[in-house]
């Protein structure tokens, strides 16, 4: 039977997930396939270390270019992650003519394009599944099964550590700060927990979603981004009875020829489907303008998940090896309006006229309002205030809030957070 | 630039809107597959009928073969429905070396294996995306980008009739003749509603599915089928009560070299993803030993959606010719145990000892309670009595129930609900 083999860069969790799978599901593969897959080069710091896969001593090496310039290898698959040196690596490869499957969100998102650009030139693919929403088969599902759509909407829970923390303190009523040591102590947030917590993760895995979908090269600086780490409990009280959940979304929204995208804690009703995406899960909402609304949902980590997403790619390198360049799409512009309705609590002394004070601003300001809960005073003498808006641009919301933070009655602005309604 | 032509054969509500996306996405296909699309021919009964679609009316043929044997036709799209004689113009058409997509679920799931074998001796594809779930991107995402996995499960809520008819009895209360003829008035029911609602429908997708998934040739008459014309405004009043909604799932389970289908009315845990699913949305839930648990939500029917659907197929084929020989795998055992929790409703003359004696009975059957609802007395001196038993196979449910049912104060067996745990 013919042999593929396969050069891997980088020994960690998702290396060792996709070895196992080729080893367990192998009859499997050779039925789908009908070749045999070899791993036949792995590069690691260590060549000597134990390791808990089935694989021959002798694949072994510290040195990167004894993989990536092997003659025997077919495929190379980069899971070192961050920019450097995977980019060097990857551009060596790409233009010794082998494939290359990657599950490194950073570098894509930031040289992707470049990449693409120098496949095609050198007759391989380069294919990224993992690198967004790890399990969930969204990138090649938007690129050719979804094909026939001109998109309108991405809406994605593509952090499963800051998910995870919203669902601890949704459900379990725990802290912020209570909840991300948890994470931590399950292994689904790291020791500095920044780069998911602020936003920078899942504004990587929307840039590259945005780029699939709408055809539109997306540089990450064009995407404002918000964490969760002012969430309060309290905020979170506030959803649930008003009868929503807080969930970080990254979004991606075309209307005409303009694009916004954002990353942003968001309320979502209840009954939506994201609504039940919970704890280290990920889910990815679309609108297209033939198919409708979709949401793919699954396991966004993880060592078996991801190595399935890298595998599928390899498999489909395998069973179709024509390619296609890829054109972008200049004509559309990148926007930031963030037009939604807002959630907003305020902090204010119980007087009154304080209520009919905050309403005529925002009215001079053209917020109109779905919905206010006033509450009965904390002990401090204040009260929470809050605010359901209808749809207005985030920049209304600011210049009210300018004045009304002058009001010598408003306390404190405890929270703006974005209603998502999924128009 | 070079052209692909379609035959197609029908004009019904899904051709119409496969003929709109071409015309409205125009300009975005010619640049994702650098060729023109072009419809030469179509088959219609009355080929001088207006019709609401922009095709030259030349193109109109009330002769199947006149598409069939057309030598410029590269593809034949079949949306006839039914079996004869999209049977016999699909096998004309492969014999044509023509390749084929078709939406046709009845046929497919009675003919596929016949079809694709015919399509691989002839080199050419057989493509069939929108024969299930509609818009929903979910036979070639298992075949392709999922085909890391061996699948152990595939749960769906796959026909939009009855999850419509489910939600407004769940969310408006109604009763089922009434949602029934709301759901008439609003297009998702036929006039003749049984075969949606007594289960045929669900039962073609899932034995499509299994067969995509299991790489096992299933039989339609392999596959247990309940539909939902027995499910009462109370039985989902109690499942609201007790945490759960009432689905129409279809079900196929892989344990070791066993396969348990079934289409059934189910308890799904209100917290479950799929129990978002309202009205006629679709969803099928999986899980793969390496991918874990997946779900794929949305539109199950409808003209743009499976438009699209059909369309990426067409586009699918475009891009990739290679023709891979599917084998079947045959060591594979079909079972029917049906071990899952069970929800049963009795109507009881309320006597002491009433509930002892049913225990009892439960008992001796190996019958575990998870728990028991007792409610006052009905109007009519009877009161309800709600189990909800752990697992346990379907043959001890019905093997109790011979006995309970000849004890004095059980008035009525009310209902026997599935509770569906996902495991």
């Amino acid at each position: 039977m013919e042999e593929v083999k396969l050069g891997i860069l980088g020994m960690g969790t998702v290396a060792s997930g996709l070895i196992n799978i080729i080893e367990f599901n192998n009859s499997k593969l050779i039925e789908n396939i009908n070749k045999s897959l070899i791993i036949s080069k792995v590069l690691v710091k260590n060549p000597d270390k134990k390791r808990n896969v089935n694989l021959d001593s002798g694949v072994y090496t510290s040195e990167a270019y004894e993989v990536i310039n092997d003659r025997d290898v077919h495929i190379i698959v980069e899971l070192i992650g961050g920019i450097h040196p995977a980019y060097e690596y990857i551009k060596a490869a790409l233009n010794n003519k082998k494939h290359v499957v990657t599950a490194n969100k950073a570098l894509i998102a930031t040289h992707g394009q470049e990449l693409e650009s120098l496949a095609v030139k050198n007759k391989v693919k380069l294919m990224y599944e993992a690198s967004v929403a790890g399990g969930i088969p969204i990138i090649n599902t938007i690129s050719e099964n979804l094909a026939a759509n001109d998109f309108e909407q991405i809406i994605g829970i593509i952090n499963g550590t800051t998910n995870y923390i919203l669902t601890q303190m949704t459900d379990c009523g725990l802290e912020y700060d209570y909840a991300v040591k948890e994470a931590q102590r399950l292994g689904f947030a790291e020791a500095d927990p920044s780069s998911d917590v602020e936003g920078d993760d899942a504004a990587y895995k929307i840039s590259i979603l945005a780029t699939v979908a709408f055809g539109q090269r997306i540089n990450i600086k064009d995407i404002p981004k918000e964490g969760i780490t002012k969430i309060s409990k309290e905020d979170i009280k506030y959803a649930k009875e008003l009868g929503y959940n807080i969930k970080l979304l990254a979004s991606a929204i075309k209307k005409n020829n303009e694009i916004e995208l954002s990353v942003h804690p968001a309320f979502v009703p209840q009954d939506h489907p994201l609504s039940t995406v919970k704890n280290e899960f990920n889910a990815v909402f679309l609108r297209g303008n033939a198919v409708g609304e979709l949401m793919f949902y699954g396991r966004g980590a993880g060592s078996l998940p991801t190595g399935s997403a890298v595998l599928g790619d390899i498999i489909s390198i395998i069973k179709n090896c024509k390619i296609e360049e890829q054109s972008s799409n200049n004509s559309i512009k990148i926007v930031n309006k963030a037009y939604k309705p807002y959630y907003i609590r305020f902090e204010v002394i119980d007087k009154p006229g304080v209520l009919g004070k905050i309403a005529n601003i925002f009215g001079e300001n053209n917020i109109s309002l779905a919905s206010v809960v006033q509450r009965q005073k904390n002990g401090n003498d204040t009260a929470p205030l809050v605010f359901i808006t209808h749809e207005v641009e985030r920049k209304n919301i600011d210049a009210a809030l300018e004045k009304i933070k002058n009001f010598k009655y408003v306390t404190n602005i405890a929270s703006i957070i974005m209603v998502e309604n999924f128009k």
